[in-house]
C-alpha cells in the first residue's frame, strides 16, 4: 500500500485525489493547500487529514507526494520532496523557466528519487493504442504527425497572465504528445499565433490560436494546432501518416445516439473538457506511477520528459516572437 | 450497337432513357407513351423519335425494348415483344397477379427471347460489394439478414389504390434483394403491418409500415422493414450476420460535410430518393442487360426472379390478412 | 448510508458488488453464496463478511439485499426478503414461470416493500438519451422500433438447458427495452427462430437466433433480433423511426483509433461483452435503486415490469412453438 | 451551343473531353496534341476531329478552348487564344514563373476575353457546401483553416523534375482552396518540407511531404499539409474552425460497406485518386465556365486567382529555401 500526500487541493488536485482514492494499492493520507479550508474539504471527502505541506514532507509514513500546486512552486516542492525521500508525481509544467527546470532536474538526479511528470494524455487509451500500432509498424515508417488540441472555452484573462502563455500552458501537452508518439525530439520548431478569439488575451501578450511546425533530424514533420475555444467541446485528435497508412485517434463522444431528421443527421458532441475526456487517463496515470514506485521500475514519464516539453514550449514562444524557426539545441 | 425502343415515357421511363443514352453501345431510337406529348418530349431530349408501341414492336431495326409502362400492361407487352423477337428489360413488378405473371413466363419460355426484370438495386455498388464479400466467405456462413427500406415520403393515396399494395409495390424490391443476397427463396413468410403514417392509406386497404420475417429451409432468417415515410431521406440499408462477422451497407450521403457546434455534430442526410441514390445502379443495370443481349449470355435478373419476388409479395400480403405465416410452396 | 447484503457471489454478483462498493451512499456489509468459498472471496475483496442468506435476511442492520442467485431462487428470496422488511434489487428474470412470478408480485404487494428488477440496460446512457429524445418529441410520433442484440459468443449448452430458453434468458432484456422505449406493452408477439449457430442448442430444444415482431394497439410496430454469436463483440443497437425522423443508439467502441491502409479503413470493435459495455449502467442502476430506497420514491423498474417482460418472453416462446402470433392478454 | 477546341490530349485532356461531351450545351469539335495519334484517338472517342492547335485557334467556329497542354505552353496559348477571340479555360498552374504569369494576365486584360483557371476542387460539392455554410455564418467568424491533401502515390521523379516542385505543382490546389475558403490572400507564408517518401525526389531538389502555415492580416491562420503518398487513397479533407463551431469536409469513400469481424471493423477506402474523387467537379467546372461564357457573367475562377495561387506557391518555395516566413507582398 502506497501512502500518499497530496499538495494542492484545487481543481486538478481534486481530480488526482479521486484517482488516488480509486486505486486499490494507494491510500490518500494527507492533503495540503495554501487555503486551509480547501485542504480540509478535499481531505474530508476522501477520508484523509489536512496538513501543511511541510508536515506532509516531514512525515515518514508518506511514501509519495502528488504536486498539484501552482506552477511557480513545482520545482521547490519537487526538490524538497525528493530530498525528503519521497517519490513524486508533479503536474505539468515543471516550471515556466527552462533554466529553473533544468536545475531542478539536476537536483533530483542527486537524490535518485523517482519523479514523474503528469502528462496525463500519454495514458489515454486511444492515444496509447495509436502509439502501439505505430510501434508495431502497422503504418510502416512514420512521416507526418498532426495534433489537433482545442479547449472548449478560453480561460479568464487573469489566468492567461500567469499561465506562462499558450505554449507553456496548453501546447506543452501536445509537445509531450509529439515526443511520446515520435519517440524523439524535433530539431527545429516554428510557431505562429494570433489572439483572434479574445483581444484581451492579445493585450495580455499572449495568443489564443496557434500553429507549431516541428522538423525532425530524420526528415519527419509534425504540426500542432491549438485553439482556446471550440464551442462544441474538447477537441483532441491525433493523426499519424506513415509509409504504409494513416492512424487517427478521434474524439470521444458524449453518447452514441444519432438523430436523423429533415434538418440533418445529428450525433453527440465530443466530451466536454479534460475531466470528461481524461478521467480514465488520470486513473491510469496514477496506477502507472504507483506501479513504478512499488516495483522500482523506471518512471513512465520522467522529469527529463517534462524538461524537454518545456524546452519545446520555449522554442515555440521564441519563434513566435522572432518570426523565425528555433533550433531546440540552441536553447541555453 | 443495340437499337432500343422505350415503352413508357413517365418518370421511370425518363430515368431509363438517360441510362440508355449514356451507354456507349446502345442507341435509343424510339419512345412510345399513352400520352403522345410525353413520348414526343422524351424522344426529343434524347434524339429519338416518338412512335406507338405497336410501331416499335413491329420495327425490325429495334433489337430491344425497355418496358416502363403501367404495371397492368407489363405482361401483355412482354409477350408481344418477345413474340416479335425483341429482347426485353421490364420494370418491376411483372404483374400484380401471380398467376398472370406465371403465364407470361411460360409464354416467354416458348419464344426463347431474353427477358430481364428491372430490379435496379441489384446493381447498386454497395449492395453488390456486400454480396461479393458474403460470397467470398468473408463473414463465414450467412445466418441472419436485415433489410431496412424506407421511402422519404408516402405516395398519394390515389397511387396506393392502384399499386397492388405495399408488398407488391415497395417491399417487392426487398424480397428480390433477399433473394439476391441469400441466393435462395424462403420457405415461409410472416408479415405484419400498420397504416400509422397515413390513415387514408389504411382506409384504402393498405399499410404504410410493415415488417416481414422470412425463414429458410436451412435455418437462416431474414427480416425486412418498410416504411413509406422517413423524413430525412431515402433509407436503404442492409445487414448480414454470419458465423464470422457482420456486413453492413449503409446509406449514401448528400455530401461529406460535418458541422460541430454547441448544438451537436451534424452531418449530411442520406440522398433524397431513388434517383439520387440509384442513378448509377440504373446505368449499371442497362449496361448489364445490353451486355447479356449482345453476348447471348444469361440475363443477370430473369423473369423467373421477377415471378419469385411477386410470389413473396403475395405470400406477405396473405400473411398480413390471415395473421399466420405463409409457406411459399402453397401459393397456387 | 444504505447497508447492503448481496445474495449470490457469481459473475453477476461480483459486478453488483463492485457497483455497490463504488456508490458513496452504500455499504456492502455481507455476501452469501451456495459456495462458501465464493462468498468469502468476494466479501474479502470488498471489506464485507460472508454469511448465509438466512443470516443476511435476519440481520436488522441490513437495509437492502441484492439478489444475484440462480433464477429458480429469485421468487423465494424476494418473498423472504420483503417479508423481512428489506428493500430488494433482483436480477432478471424474476422467474422462468409466469404464474410463479405473478404470485411473487402479489406477495410483495402485501409487504409494501420496494422491489426493483435489474434491467441494467435502462440505465445505459445512450439508450436513456434516445428515450429522452423520443419523449421530448424530437422525432415526432414513434412508429417503428428495431432492437439488435447479439452476444459475442454462445453460452455452453449446459447453461442453455437451464436458462429457460433464449426468449426468457436473453431476449427478455430486449422485451423490457421495448417496454421502456415504447412506454407500453404490445398487443401481440410473433416469434421465429433457428438453431443455426450451434445444433447442440437446437438439440437442447432451444434456438440461438431469433426474430420477434411486436404489434401495439395504436398501430406501432417493433422488431427484435437476437443472435447468440457475433464474433466482433457485443452488438447492442436500437433504432426508433418516428413521424419526424429516426433515432439510433449505436455501439460503443473499444477506442477511437482508425487505421487506413491499402487493405481498408479499420476502426475498433464494439466493446466485448456486457461488463465492458454496461458497467456504467450497473453503477447507475444501483445508484437509482439506492436513491429510490432512501427517498421512498417509486422504483425506476418495478416488479411489475419484470413480470411484464417475462410475459412477453412467454408469448414469444409460445409463438415460436405454435407458429402463430400470441396475444399478450391471453397468457394465463 | 458552345463549340469547343481542346488543346492537349493527355490524361487530364481526356478528363476534360469527357466533361465537355457530357455537357448538354457544349460541343467538342476539335482536339490537338503534340502527338498526332493522341489527338486522333481522343477526338475519335468524342466524335471530334484532330487538328493542330494553330488550326483550332484560327477556326472562327470555335468559341472556346480548353488548354490542357504542358505547363510551359500555358501562357503562350492563353495569349494566342484570347488574341484570337476565344474564351479560355486553362489548367493549373498558369505558369511556373510568377513574372511570366503576370505578363500573361496583363495581356489577357487587354483582350477582354474571358479566361478561367481550372481549379477543379472549387467545384467539389462537399468543399462548396463547406464554404457556403461558412459564408452563411453557421460557424460564426472563421479563425483557423486546415487542409489535408495527400496523393495516393508519388509521381515518377522524371515528372517531379519538370513539375516546378511540390508547391507549384501540388500544393497550388490547396493555396487556391485556402483563397476560396478564406476569401482573401494571406499576408505571410512559412513552409517546411522533407523528401522522406522518396530520396530521389530530394535528390531532384524537391520535397515530397510539406507543411505550409499561412497568416492573414486579420489574425486568421491556415495550415496546409501535403504528402505525395497515402497508400490508402486520395486524402482530401478540409477543416475550418470558427467562433461558433467547426466545419469538416471528409473523404468520399469507394462504397458504404462496413465489415465487422474478429479482426476489427473495416470500411471502404477513400476514392483512389483525382479522377474517382473529382470527376463530378470537372463536370461542374466545365458547366460553370460554359455558363459564364454564354451569359457574359464573371468567370468563377479568374486568371488573377491563378496568378495569386502561383504567388503563394512561390512564397512557399522561397520560405522552404530560406527557412523564414515570406510576405506575399514582397514577391516581385
Amino acid at each position: 500500500m502506497l501512502t500518499v500526500g497530496l499538495l494542492g487541493a484545487g481543481r486538478i488536485g481534486a481530480v488526482h485525489a479521486q484517482a488516488i482514492s480509486d486505486h486499490p494499492g494507494s491510500h490518500l493520507a494527507a492533503v495540503s493547500d495554501m487555503t486551509a479550508d480547501a485542504a480540509q474539504a478535499l481531505a474530508a471527502t476522501h477520508g484523509a487529514v489536512a496538513k501543511s505541506s511541510d508536515e506532509i514532507l516531514a512525515d515518514p509514513a508518506i511514501d509519495a507526494v502528488l504536486i498539484a500546486t501552482s506552477t511557480d512552486t513545482h520545482c521547490d516542492l519537487i526538490e524538497a520532496a525528493t530530498s525528503a525521500g519521497k517519490a513524486v508525481l508533479c503536474e505539468k509544467p515543471v516550471d515556466l523557466d527552462l533554466a529553473r527546470a533544468r536545475r531542478c532536474a539536476a537536483h533530483v538526479e542527486q537524490t535518485s528519487q523517482p519523479v514523474m511528470v503528469g502528462f496525463n494524455r500519454r495514458f489515454d487509451p486511444s492515444f496509447g493504442a495509436l502509439r502501439d500500432a505505430a510501434r508495431r509498424g502497422e503504418i510502416g515508417k512514420s512521416e507526418l504527425l498532426s495534433i489537433t488540441s482545442f479547449d472548449p472555452a478560453p480561460p479568464p484573462v487573469s489566468y492567461v497572465k500567469v499561465s506562462g502563455g499558450l505554449f507553456r500552458d496548453m501546447m506543452i501537452h501536445d509537445f509531450d504528445m509529439a515526443h511520446f508518439l515520435m519517440g524523439d525530439l524535433p530539431e527545429t520548431i516554428m510557431a505562429t499565433g494570433s489572439a483572434i478569439i479574445d483581444p484581451e488575451i492579445g493585450a495580455a501578450g499572449d495568443v489564443d490560436t496557434a500553429i507549431a511546425t516541428l522538423t525532425y533530424a530524420d526528415g519527419r514533420l509534425a504540426v500542432i494546432k491549438n485553439a482556446r475555444r471550440a464551442v462544441y467541446g474538447y477537441d483532441q485528435r491525433v493523426e499519424l501518416l506513415g509509409s504504409g497508412g494513416l492512424l487517427q485517434a478521434q474524439n470521444m463522444l458524449e453518447n452514441t445516439v444519432v438523430k436523423s431528421t429533415a434538418d440533418g443527421v445529428v450525433g453527440a458532441k465530443p466530451t466536454w473538457f479534460f475531466l470528461e475526456r481524461y478521467m480514465p487517463a488520470y486513473r491510469a496515470e496514477w496506477a502507472a506511477f504507483a506501479k513504478a514506485v512499488t516495483d522500482g521500475s523506471p518512471m513512465p514519464v520522467t522529469l527529463a520528459d517534462g524538461v524537454a516539453a518545456l524546452a519545446m514550449a520555449e522554442a515555440a514562444a521564441t519563434s513566435l516572437s522572432s518570426g523565425a524557426p528555433v533550433r531546440l539545441s540552441t536553447l541555453s
